[in-house]
């Protein structure tokens, strides 16, 4: 079928010929259709009911080509059936933490969903000095269930063979492989830099093998790891949060790779931010900054916790190194593997600290700072911390080491 | 279809019935079928005209069950489609060290060969101290064309995915997984232990943390890591030599995996070889261990050189990290590259030495030692050998080093 994009004024219509959508609106009368925008890739509207604002879902359409860059990009609709399996999956694991999928349209590339009304993208209110207590905690379980559940401590070979083929999705990894592991590091035209940030600076990335073949294993690990099915693109941008309750969304890059892609990408989230409020100072930076590196601890911590639990619980009958002779092997091999997922974790965290400085997607925790000099000392020291973690992370000891690095 | 054995008597109305076979034998009316009955996994004939003995066949066909251990082992037959598309692959990218696959039947699980008239098994020939010129650089090409040609530093994305999902082999795979990395470790009624091999030494590695951790990691390294398709049971046993040629055989455990784990079989056999000649003396003892481990050094440094040369003339267009903008970190990559690799063969050497010793299939180097005691010598300087492959793998310089130890 061609592609048609679903204007704002088809909505209502589109709404009121599905059955499920008669359960979820009492008219269709006064539907308020709204188009969010801020998609990278895809259009998403909020339709509300203006008589019952309680009624409400977001409907989401995926558009054949790379929004962010436009039709030059093309891309094609397969990355919507990839999201609606992975919401579908990730809520079996984690009904409290990702939307439920209320009607799903292959042929439209289109997804709605459940409404998250009174949650907001954790990127935005953290720059409004807004601190949710729950949310490390929250993603410390998203990560640790649906890394543990779709990884070989779990499934059966065969059904992970499955899990795999069904996640296959070359078109998004390979944005990922191009916009954070490869033209950071050779001065692509899609790069952009702050023109107060010293040359000198980009070259000791750009020009530096040592760094180059860092990122060139971890780019090689992307590509070649199936460790779990991952979320692939989990920044405090794919995370909303209300007071209680926080859900992870948009998980249209998910697919087979190693764990520690997943944890890094949000470590780095955390430590960008870090690197953004110690240069925008304000009222709000100290508990913000104190904020960040609490919920950088909590994220790693809780996670390694309750994956180590979930691994403890389900242990495969003879367990997954065999029966257990002395009693201290299973324990051992346990550690040993997170500490490698902890190694790999911060390796990730760096490139994708890289990416946000030089790379072509920016966050607004840094790239929203207005004076350029300010910004390039936010991201001189991002790209400090990313440099240590790029290169020693076969030895770092724990989160906290890296913690004192950045307060240094 | 039912299964049905082709018996002996069976099989020249069987080739008869072939036109493809027509081009092979004059006639039909003498053929000798002999079952070689060397295999753990299946049945395989050799089919020779009496009146021309140059019109000559191997015939293979997969049991549905695991030869070594009886029908108590189910097998599918579907091994023997991997088998197949395995012996096309290979021998389309090294036509001279591959059979040609001459007919094959799915249907009957079975394929006909190229028959290796004046080539034999390498174990073999290697135990009645004849030495092969040419094996181990022969070798070193087979796996540096075979891996890097179905890497992702030669095919596209959605190639390789095609191609790791034409060669999904969890069965073959559980085999490995269990008997290479779990049942030598913890204590498995299958296994088999010489009487004279001491308990204590065993236990170092089966109630050892720090090893079995280390062959944890190289399990999921081996179940996660698809970094190429691999032979998957490259043993002296899968060899076959002459004066000047040298042919690989029996790829039905071919799966996308870790490069390393072709590498480090054959170099552990090798070592293993060295270990059995160091114990059963003779005349021709002092020049087999020379070659073995010549051997090795040119298997590890031949691969690694032909390796890197190919990804040098084939590097893509801006190259797997980019554009080199220093000159020097493409090198750098593929320099940190090659030694993760090497630490991956020697990992793996170190868990098939293991299994050779403590597990279920024996190799004749040692296990043919007719006094229990000089056995066990052998048998224990191959496990300590084993235990710093295993437990150093991450630190080794070079593959001299290791042969160092071997001597000491």
């Amino acid at each position: 079928m061609e592609f048609s994009r679903l204007t704002e004024a088809a909505v209502p219509d589109y709404l009121q010929a599905l059955p499920a959508m008669h359960a979820r609106f009492s008219s269709f009368a006064a539907l308020d259709v709204v188009e969010v925008g801020d998609g990278n890739l895809n259009y998403v509207y909020l339709v509300t009911n203006r008589l019952v604002p309680t009624e409400t879902v977001v409907l989401k359409q995926a558009v054949p080509y790379l929004r962010v860059v436009g039709e030059s990009w093309p891309l094609t609709r397969h990355r919507m059936n990839i999201e609606i399996a992975a919401l579908r999956h990730f809520r079996s694991l984690c009904p409290e933490h990702v939307p439920e999928v209320l009607h799903a349209d292959a042929e439209r590339s289109l997804v709605i969903m459940q409404r998250l009304r009174e949650h907001r993208i954790l990127r935005g209110v953290l720059l409004e000095g807004q601190l949710f207590a729950h949310a490390a905690e929250h993603l410390a379980t998203f990560m640790a269930r649906s890394l543990f559940f779709s990884s070989d401590f779990y499934l059966s070979p065969q059904d992970k063979r499955q899990a795999q083929a069904r996640f296959i999705n070359v078109e998004l990894c390979k944005i990922t492989e191009d916009l954070i592991f490869t033209h950071p590091y050779d001065d692509s035209p899609t790069n952009s830099y702050n023109p107060a940030l010293p040359r000198m600076v980009i070259d000791r990335f750009q020009r530096n093998p040592r760094v180059r073949a860092a990122v060139g294993e971890l780019k090689f690990a992307f590509m070649t790891r199936a460790e779990a099915l991952l979320h692939g693109d989990l920044h405090v941008g794919s995370v909303m949060v209300s007071a209680h309750e926080t859900y992870v969304i948009d998980p249209e890059f998910a697919f087979y790779g190693p764990m520690g892609f997943d944890v890094g990408i949000l470590l780095a989230n955390f430590f960008l931010g870090w690197c953004g409020q110690s240069v925008r100072g304000g009222a709000t930076a100290p508990a913000t900054q104190r904020w960040l590196l609490d919920s950088a601890v909590q994220c790693w911590e809780g996670f390694a916790r309750q994956f180590t639990m979930l691994w403890e619980q389900h242990e495969a009958r003879d367990g997954f190194i065999g029966r257990d002779l002395d009693g201290h092997s299973r324990a051992a091999f346990r550690e040993a593997f997170m500490r490698r997922v902890f190694a790999d974790s911060l390796g990730f965290a760096g490139c994708e600290m890289v990416r946000r400085v030089l790379g072509l997607a920016k966050v607004a925790d840094i790239a929203g700072i207005a004076a350029p000099q300010a910004r390039a000392t936010a991201e001189m020291n991002a790209l400090h911390l990313a440099e240590r973690l790029l290169l020693e992370r076969g030895t770092i000891g724990s989160i906290h080491e890296v913690l004192t690095w950045l307060q240094a």
